[in-house]
């Protein structure tokens, strides 16, 4: 018995030189390695997988002058102006067979995409929306991989699913949005 | 006769007049009408369509770090990084099924992208490139349309076929790649 609980002190003495060593270095694998020594072998991480390209959303000043180009000026199929309360925009969807352009203008004083307007003028290309076959999973497999999200958790998305804003900074410049597909 | 002439001189004063306002809300509709009144009839005028969504560049100041995080952090398939010394970027092709985003990066001191990356330090959204049908009849009709160009004609892009990039000016702030389907 002694035996037994000293071979344990040790294991755990020396996981955690080891993981304060990794947490200097490397912060992603400790959270690995302790998240494996927790769970049973039987529940298995959830997997999920990168789907495809949902929309580009640009922001504009002018949603029917940003409206009219994409219609007018080449040939593009597109909605009408839909407001969205909730979200606080107003967005415009260009079909592009594929996929989706989306034209974002700000609904009410506080849009989320109104500090982008005052930094663009002009507007320009706002976020990329990418599908994903297990929200869940790839919110918490990125949180685990010490990417930084807009919120806590999921939100309900524009297209009534949830969805995930993942830090521009964590992302090369890019404002990444993750929707259940 | 008389009420025939008649009825055709008020048609054409109600179309200068119509015209005229036109002009003054919006230049699009007289570029065609004129264009249609200078072209005899049996010489159309080339149509084009706007297709899919070939692909969102991104322009990223460390290649293989952007390729890392498609890869490893969001599951994605990636290429192997391709230099491209006519176009004075190496890529990196991102592929999402529907779509493609293209990882660009400096190749050579007067890269394309360069300015772009000493703005965006971080990296960013660099442009679109939507397919068309019909690319020369494209790059005529938006000239027609006043539509500016970064470059007199259409050049060979990266796929290796015609492309030709409009002013982000003329685009809602959005640099719009056009490619020969």
């Amino acid at each position: 018995m002694a035996r037994v609980l000293k071979v344990a002190t040790v294991v755990v003495a020396s996981a955690s030189v080891g993981a304060l060593f990794a947490r200097l270095q490397a912060p992603v694998p400790v959270v690995r390695a302790l998240s494996t020594l927790k769970s049973p072998p039987q529940v298995a991480r959830a997997v999920w997988s990168l789907g495809r390209l949902n929309h580009v959303a640009i922001a504009v000043p002018d949603l029917e002058k940003a409206r009219a180009f994409y219609r007018d000026v080449l040939g593009a199929q597109v909605s009408e102006a839909v407001p969205l309360p909730d979200h606080r925009v107003s967005v415009v969807f260009v079909n592009l067979g594929n996929t989706k352009m989306e034209l974002l203008h700000p609904l009410g004083s506080d849009s989320p995409i109104s500090g982008f307007l005052q930094k663009n003028k002009a507007g320009g290309m706002h976020h990329v929306c990418i599908e994903v076959d297990n929200i869940n999973a790839a919110v918490a497999d990125l949180k685990e991989k010490k990417i930084r999200s807009l919120s806590e958790g999921t939100q309900i998305g524009a297209h009534g699913k949830p969805v995930i804003f993942l830090h521009p900074k964590d992302c090369g410049g890019v404002l990444v949005e993750l929707e259940q597909a």
